[in-house]
């Protein structure tokens, strides 16, 4: 029984790469290519796949907000892993067609951001054709739609181009984050490193937003990603989307998130997994985090309750 | 003497409409079309205008993040005013060309975010060519580079285009804000009813930002957006864009900005002007303690641990 | 089966009184009377008696000072109810003996300092004898040690003295409040009105107070009560005795006091019981960014700073 | 002309002691001898004296309640001044008198608490004849009212009592604070180690505590000393006395100070003066605190105020 994983497709996306990085355990996978986060989320609240894999934050260009925007569609579905790939691009064309003839460039609008300083120096006058996905805008050149593609090195081989640059990348350590997401479940055990996302909305009222900040940060629980979009549904109230460090199973983190919902109009758990790494930002960890001390301090709580204080 | 005012072009755009709502008393003014909110910026710090009007922030898909990124590629800038226009766009084509033989349609990828809805409905299976504006989309059409823009209205007066329909929008109340930007200098005089910008970059700790937002919030000083933006200059830092209400001469706000430089490693004042219209804010007591909501928190938590959520 | 209850003696004292307020209920009670407050809690902790009953805060004088630090001198003791009662005097000497030839007075310090206006209109130079108790100064006038006693009404009949005056109190609504305190055990069910105590000490660090206070106040527990005391041990720290409104069953509360353990040095569960009656509180919005009272409020700075208070 | 101070005689007292260090460099002084911090301060409200020398608070038994209430009885003081002395006791009685033979034992109450245990092991039986001062103390057996007098060495020689035992004191390090008070006036200059103390009433509403408290500490203002004393005026509200870190020129004090009383229903301004000597307690002062980074972050408030942030 093969698992079915939707990802941004054609083959040859970063996000294709990632896929194999992140099914690895899940036993035989068929790979699932869609046209967009939404729809690779959509398959999965459907039935049409298991799994389905999503670029989520870019270290260049921020959040993607059409992942966030796609989380938030509909319910049924919650982040179960993640990976961080490092990003480049290379510049393909069909074979034997010269860059100076180039006049229609595609590629996806994330990675147009991240291009933009390669793409002034060399071919400053080219016409941008937006790209559903990196693989797509190769694609599109090996059927003549465009002419020159900033897509993975792998996309040209798969669609017969001839690579004029590699390594291109405005900003050399540029990353993308990308997650696992299958139907609602029981998150990953807690592994000591964890990552926790939700998304709330506040009464429109002043103060909301740091106090339900606080509620994290008086707890210890670090937050590493906040970003705020429009409902689309009624003015001025967003949803913010934050990501803790942290499972649902550590106490504070579990506390934070039941007092944030005592606060919120509305909030969405997209899950507990493991981090992909730690990222070591010399940030000490709360001690208010600590298991071992807050167990102690809940046995403390539990002797005062049952009277087993005093010997 | 005629002020030059630079904004994204060309005409017919509703950063122009906006632009004539914001010079309403600078006198003579004559517009600068340019194809980017940085080089409307650009032209305000090289002196090649006075002042430079860009689209800030739109109530559907958030901060436009191309504004954003532009205020702080150079300082030299200040915001003086703004304005908010509802938006909505009318699809055009050449005269006599039929929306059913169109296979590419533009507009400005903002635009596109903003009729998703409509395309899927009317117009499926078009190619999308990214436009630098929706003006610009709809000269391409009239040039012949693509059959359907997304425009105002006005555009296809401009560019002698047929429209097939107007009013479109996946949302009605879609508005978008747009700011008068002009050289560094004196901010307007407090009116009582202000708005202050401001982006600072944080010490990459644990609680720096709570810290940081608690400088206003403990004022009493309310924050109505923030965005975090990838530095693109050291992985994990972020520039933190807020805006805030009151003005820089309101004694609470001016100690909050004090304190925030001194927590911050950098902040860039964008400016104190007049709102453009007062959103109602109402402030409400907590309900931290009330024992039937807390139980329904408890309930929440342990359904995200069980995985009980998604029904 | 009698249970012993240890109080501040002799028979006569507002103690006393409280502990036949307090006792309803417990069956057979035999009062044990005795010197002091840490004698009353000893006598707990020894075995000697089954229940203790101590005065802990006066509305005029405020915490009970002897009381605070008894509870500290050795584990063991738990407090389980309370009762306040109001405090007015009567003036008694021997039979036949006037108050114009009066020259030593004696009452309980505490009681002294609650008369204070009414000896210095009508016995200004009589000496004053420190007693241990308000009876314990009936007895001594009863036994000639003393020439006048403040006293409760009824040491004068149990000690045979003659009443000069009653109800004497400098401030008409005096009272305090009494606990009942027992062997270290499960405290009293929740009632939706109690009250928890709890004695820290803090790391001698700047900010702990307020972080430990923020504890409580975070999750809306409210403090009735906040006394410092010197721990005796090391210079520089403090005992902290804190009231709080709720039980430890409360979610909020027992939270607070876990994170509470892990911020503190040392911390002591007093207890939680019914509270004698609700006081009557309500929350109110801050007015912290109305223009006219900062401007009052940056007159007074200014006025401290150049010394114009005073007038 | 000789400046006339007052203190709680007679001599022989610590506090007397205190007033000769605590006056070196007002010139020529006359001591004036009283019997109360109450009646000290009184002196100085009413012009009999221009200086008083008060007990303020003690580190084996904490503040000096009396001299707290004190200086709120009536405006017209401030403090300029501390000094702090270790404190112990001698024991005394008339020349050739055998301790063995004591039944009355006087000294005053606060120093009662600080000689407990020595008299539990050495005169466990005596009777407690409560003294306005423990010179006074001396001078009553000096008169033959009281048998045994705990006071300092000093008023043995004063009184020609003979000296039993010294050095005595429950706690070695026993330390005792004394101010120096005057007219309100302006506050000595600041010196960058000083302290500065203000009594105020609050809201009798939840977490006005801690909100007020939070003023000093969100501003890096660090708290020696809270107590808190019933108003007498009104069940259920108390003056908070609390000692700072700082001086009313250093700026987020007085930003503190300014929204303390925005918070308050009433402020008291007991002064700003030089602390005795640091207390080396190794805190770290708070970087909000830091007079030149303040002075940069004042700067860069007014060049954004002013305009001239772009150059």
């Amino acid at each position: 029984m093969s698992a079915t994983v939707a990802y941004l497709g054609p083959a040859g996306t970063f996000t294709e790469e990632a896929l194999w990085r992140l099914v690895e355990g899940l036993g035989e996978v068929t790979p699932l290519p869609v046209d967009s986060p939404s729809e690779a989320l959509n398959a999965v609240r459907e039935g049409r796949a298991q799994w389905a894999v999503v670029a989520i934050e870019n270290s260049v260009d921020g959040a993607v907000t059409s992942t966030s925007d796609a989380f938030l569609e509909a319910p049924g579905v919650q982040i179960f892993g993640e990976v961080e790939l490092p990003i480049s691009f290379a510049i393909m064309t069909r074979p034997g067609f010269s860059l100076i003839d180039a006049t229609r460039f595609s590629t996806h609008p994330v990675a147009h951001r991240q291009v933009r300083r390669w793409l002034n120096q060399n071919l400053p006058s080219v016409e941008y054709l937006a790209a559903t996905s990196n693989a797509a805008a190769a694609q599109a050149v090996a059927e003549g739609k465009a002419d020159v593609a900033a897509a993975p090195l792998r996309a040209a081989d798969l669609f017969g181009l001839e690579v004029h640059a590699s390594g291109i990348a405005d900003l050399a350590t540029a990353r993308t984050r990308f997650v696992l997401a299958g139907p609602t479940g029981v998150p990953t055990p807690r592994t000591g490193d964890d990552r926790t996302s939700v998304v709330f909305q506040l009464p429109n009222e002043a103060g909301t937003l740091v106090g339900a900040l606080h509620e994290f940060a008086y707890r210890g629980v670090d937050l590493t990603r906040i970003e705020s979009r429009p409902t689309r549904e009624e003015a001025n109230t967003y949803n913010f989307y934050v990501d803790l460090v942290g499972h649902i199973d550590d106490i504070p983190l579990a506390e934070a998130l039941r007092s944030l919902w005592l606060r919120a109009s509305r909030v969405t758990f997209l899950g507990s997994w493991p981090r992909y790494r730690s990222e070591d930002t010399g940030v000490v960890p709360s001690a208010m985090m600590d298991p071992a001390r807050l167990a102690q301090a809940e046995d403390w709580v539990r002797a005062a309750r049952t009277g087993e204080l005093g010997d």
